[in-house]
């Protein structure tokens, strides 16, 4: 029987997608590589994932899992004729109590709040919250504006229940040598999650914004070590600079910031007295640098100040069609000069570039401009991307903050880990993956002839010659 | 060449350890099980190990790696022939700056004090803080009494350069696929920590201690609960029974605490205006489990206080000569049912029992007394213990908190995991150590004959009939 037949058997025929609707898996929003997947099957519960693993299993047929088709570093565009399978059905929720809630892994980030009491929230918020889904932003341990306080998706983890690619069920806790802690962040190379169980935080008791406005993009950096310095720490702590400001003003996300080369956007939680001394501590702080302060006067310039920040991402197209988001990680200390090299990269490759990122836990994310169109833009493009990506690492950096390394950071791989350590790596997954049919070529990098390359950009991004 | 000939030739005859001072390194803190070492030998570089380790894979030399040898679960006790490998001279400070330190494994957990600076403190401190090595609390995810607020050994390992039993050295940051994870809490079955680079806390400005009594155990278990619901995170919080403050009370440690069934130990840290806050809180929240409060009326009976709780361990010898220390882990809401429980098995088996915990985290310490020269007592002791541990595990609990499973808690493994659990610890563990000539027979159940059992003792731990 033909593959096709033989899941369609499982999943029924509306939940596999033969034609040209594949074009809609042949890519996630990072952009410049799109490839067609053979066939994409959306199975609608936790046995039919379990049913088709063990086919795939039994005829070695290559696949990958995609949620929303967020990613920003290619994890799920399927360069090696992977199938799809969607887990977009798998959106239950099974249970929720107290400050914990079990869900599927096809839920969407912003959805979990509909289902939990009006006193606790789920705490990682990345940007694209609103449709990614939860067994994605487990799979790249995605951060978001909440990181300073609450850390990112991997501390909002309890449990995992994985289907690994033998076909076997899991339940995981992190415990012992249990590898839960390994799932969170393998960007979908070991396992399937059907099942995620996450940490709920109870509210506080109030959050008030605090808004910096600086002359230069120096005295933000400096401002943002000086808040941590002065004991606060803030629940988010985002910077823009000047370019992404000017996006923001000039689009549906208007926000009507001060006047300045550079903003902090601070938000600080908890109970009214400890909220209190942590607002007066960061004035001091930002006065020290240089800053200018400014508090929200009605609760609607408070929401448009954040909407704009939101809106940052999209509001690039203000400069260009398509853009590359970075997100090397830094030290903090690190901002003003990493900052100032994004910018000389830009005029370098005559590319847009702007910064608005999470200053709190030093995870960058210039934003570089291309015509996803145009070849040479578009290796152009890339070609900044890397050389940010290098100096970051020269700075004390990691390549990736958050994003994951999927196929736009694999050259990178060799850069900061020493081969013993690609190779602990390869063991790892070939542990649980022992024929490679899962997600491969992505994330570690492949030995010669191990993977095709699809196309110039693909082959520059593996840097298969 | 013989082996002892080969290692003495790598680290000099004053190091290897072959006469009867080899019993010094049959069993850890754990008493109940001694087996004397074929071999000892005290490598004084991380060179050396490295020959060590290449030497021992070239000749399939079984080993296990020991530090100060605090371990309350028999982690390294050599029961399968293994050469004991110390690692107490590799005790360098490398590095410190700012927040992070970086030290060799054999260094003292309390030793790091005297290398960084005033305005920066090193937070995990379990009991055995005094003596217990780097190296081992980082191998047990060590917790202590700062759990609370500032997590466990975990959340202070920035990084670790690792041996693997390959030989080849690894530098971990846990980004990615790298292991770092699963080396904290691995219990020495995956590698060799040759350094650790750690994460340093800025001091809190002030900390004041608030000491709870009660008139029994169910007001005191709500108090703690009760404690978080007012939304204080104290930095530590302590729970001591009547037993195990008549023991105190009874030896050097007398810490003149009031007359109670149950005390609550709580520390807050923060700055001035936060730690008012919670002081006030936690006050109504004592009342409310009708509790009464008191403060420390000089810096001198503060002082009293917590040497009596740091002394509860050592003073348990009132009653008995030896004492096994559980740590089952269980919700906070279950501290009152499972209190009972203990005191119930400990009439049932005839031996003292007292319970003296972090109740912050829900880490119950359990301590049963035993004399370990009497094999009924000491096999009556065992029982005791493992009643105590199913019944947590019913309660919703873990095997183990933060002691290991080590050999004590082998059994507990197939209680708590499904096999397909254990099956991927045990690919984990082959990808890492393919002979299993490291450390074997700990941490994850042994199959049939895999491994010996040395008498009777052993043989009721592993369950091998």
């Amino acid at each position: 029987m033909s593959l096709e037949r033989e899941v369609t058997r499982i999943v029924g025929e509306e939940w596999v997608i033969t034609g040209q609707e594949r074009e809609l898996f042949s890519y996630p929003a990072f952009l410049p590589l799109k490839v067609t997947p053979p066939l994409v099957v959306l199975p609608g519960s936790e046995e039919e994932v379990i049913e088709i693993v063990k086919l795939f299993k039994s005829k070695r047929t290559k696949y990958l899992i995609r949620g929303a088709g967020t990613s920003l570093s290619g994890s799920t565009t399927p360069t090696q004729g992977e199938v799809v399978i969607s887990l977009n059905r798998l959106n239950k929720v099974f249970y929720t109590q107290g400050l914990e809630i079990t869900v599927g892994p096809g839920i969407a980030n912003l959805h979990i709040g509909k289902f939990i009491d009006s006193d606790v929230f789920y705490a990682p918020d990345p940007s694209s919250y609103v449709v990614s889904s939860i067994g994605g932003n487990i799979s790249h341990d995605s951060g978001g504006m909440h990181t300073p306080k609450y850390g990112t998706t991997f501390n909002s983890v309890v449990s995992l229940r994985v289907l690994l690619p033998d076909g076997s069920v899991e339940d995981l806790n992190g415990r012992n040598l249990d590898p839960l802690p390994l799932f969170v962040g393998s960007e979908g190379t070991l396992g399937i999650i059907l099942r995620a169980t996450l940490r709920l935080f109870p509210k506080p008791g109030i959050s008030r914004t605090l808004l910096a406005a600086f002359d230069n993009v120096e005295d933000a950096g400096k401002a943002v070590v000086e808040i941590y310095k002065v004991g606060v720490t803030p629940a988010s702590l985002e910077f823009m600079d000047k370019p992404s400001i000017i996006a923001v003003e000039n689009t549906q996300y208007k926000a009507n910031y001060p006047e300045a080369e550079a903003i902090l956007l601070i938000e600080l939680d908890g109970n009214s007295i400890q909220v209190e001394e942590e607002m007066r501590r960061s004035k001091l702080a930002i006065s020290k640098c240089n800053g200018r302060f400014y508090e929200p006067t009605s609760e609607e310039e408070k929401t448009r100040w954040w909407i704009g920040r939101k809106g940052a991402f999209p509001s690039f197209a203000y400069y260009s069609p398509s853009y590359l988001t970075l997100d090397a990680n830094v030290p903090r200390s690190s901002l003003p000069k990493i900052l100032e090299f994004t910018y000389a990269i830009g005029r370098k490759y005559s590319l847009p570039v702007a910064n608005c990122f999470h200053a709190g836990d030093g995870t960058l994310h210039p934003l570089i401009g291309f015509n996803s169109e145009d070849r040479e833009n578009t290796i152009n493009a890339i070609k900044a991307a890397e050389e940010i990506t290098y100096y970051a690492l020269t700075l004390g950096g990691v390549p990736s903050g958050e994003h994951g390394i999927g196929i736009e950071k694999l050259k990178f791989m060799p850069v900061y880990y020493s081969s013993e350590d690609i190779e602990v790596m390869r063991r790892i997954k070939e542990s649980f993956d022992p024929e490679f049919i899962l997600n491969p070529c992505k994330l570690i990098p492949p030995k010669e002839k191990e993977c095709i390359a699809v196309g110039e950009i693909h082959k520059h991004l593996m840097e298969v010659d």
